[in-house]
């Protein structure tokens, strides 16, 4: 068997060097020893971004059109992937489009356009995740799927021969209309948040469920909404209530909650129909 | 001259009874001694909002299909308009639609859809405003417009025969796509905000120009974006630079800037072409 290559890349905000070195020992512990390799760019500083716009972008266009890389993990969420994502799609190779992509958060905004663009990717643990209490869980997690396709990470409510997708809400509210925006008629759509105030919820949630295309999809789930700031006065609602009240005013199925969100447990959500 | 009656609703957050007061005083100063009357349900409270929703869409329907209300004025912004405002537009009758509608912030969610219905609408002060440093002076503006048309208080790059509109820009942003996205073909488009991180005015600048609607405007104005939230890092950018970078991205005219925001200097836009 190959050795499995996995590039590293930084769309949005930078990452640490000593983040980098503990994830490749990770790597080095699995079956066939797949090797992670962090794109230099991972590190450089521009402002709020890891690097300008062209920089972020040519370093994902080098590992995305290296036929070499199995995958193209990204490092880190923050903010900074929309600056680059619509860009960087029509640049795109074969190579780009043979290989799986996986991230959360910000990256919503790549993961959008290249699932639209016929890319196989997945909402889940990206290397940064290592930071958080228990996250080297949601690394070996993340790392298991993209060495072996082990299924053990997997979102658990994911059926076979239903498509799902997974987005922060606020990153999907964000990008529809737009040229990232994907097909998601028939999927079951998960959803989580973090570091928001309930109203801004309740009025994503009002955007999301008002747009036509989004009313398409064969349900919602609800992720984790977590470190929420405070509402003043108290919202009266909390995040499950929210997304109930805007199912039923739209006509969308609730369909509970999904294991997805800014933490350890975070699974692993391929988009599109498991294959 | 019949006495102009004036109708304030607050379709998000509640007023305070005393501020009712001095704008009822402030009105009977002016000439023909408007009449301001404002809805009982602008002073009830249920969690986050001035009523639930039911109680904030019959008070707004009250005044609106209401023939002896010359318009309709937002008391307050707050959030929690965009919860009422699709449902309400079907029930709106002839009166709803001879009448004036003046606010700005949440409202926007409701300014969108009235204009989207053919109603005669502006963003401009409330009563609210009262309560900001020189707050006065903008109830005494939007109250000498309401009452006798005074053109002082528009935003002065305003021109005759050019279509504008004028909106918080992510209000706007959280209304693309749905059933309340006003036709801004030609327009001037006025955008302003406040209390945001200059990521989240970034994020928010990237999702109205990467909209096809939006790419359609004849330029955008920035207005004032106002108690902008520590970024961390530091952005490098402040919100004019953004606006421009976005403009330059998108193909979108850059015209300057606009006399509008959250403080008492918040000029006039009627939206469409004056009349």
């Amino acid at each position: 068997m190959a050795i499995k290559l996995i590039g590293v890349v930084a769309p949005a905000s930078p990452l640490d060097a000593k983040l980098a070195d503990r994830v490749r020992l990770m790597a080095g512990d699995l079956d066939g020893t797949p090797e992670v390799l962090f794109h230099p760019q991972c590190f450089l500083s521009s402002g709020h971004f890891a690097g300008d716009d062209e920089a972020r972008e040519r370093a994902f266009l080098d590992i995305a059109n290296d036929p070499h890389f199995h995958s193209l993990w990204i490092g880190r969420g923050g903010y900074g992937s929309c600056r680059i994502a619509e860009r960087l799609l029509p640049k795109l190779n074969k190579a780009a489009r043979q290989k799986t992509y996986l991230g959360y958060s910000d990256a919503g905004f790549l993961l959008a356009g290249l699932y639209r663009s016929g890319c196989r990717v997945a909402h889940g643990p990206m290397p940064a995740d290592l930071l958080r209490p228990g996250g080297a869980a949601a690394v070996d997690r993340a790392l298991a799927w993209l060495n072996t396709d082990d299924t053990a990470g997997l979102e658990p409510s994911l059926e076979p021969g239903v498509p799902a997708a997974a987005f922060n809400m606020t990153v999907l509210s964000n990008l529809l209309g737009t040229a990232l925006e994907p097909d998601l008629e028939g999927h079951v759509l998960m959803l989580e948040d973090v570091s928001e105030h309930l109203y801004r919820i309740d009025r994503t949630m009002f955007h999301l469920t008002a747009t036509p295309s989004i009313r398409g999809v064969k349900g919602i789930r609800l992720g984790r909404v977590s470190d929420i700031l405070p509402n003043e006065p108290d919202f009266s609602q909390n995040e499950e209530d929210i997304v109930k009240h805007w199912c039923t005013e739209s006509g969308i199925a609730y369909l509970g909650r999904a294991d997805i969100g800014h933490d350890a447990d975070n699974k692993i959500v391929p988009f599109g129909v498991r294959q």
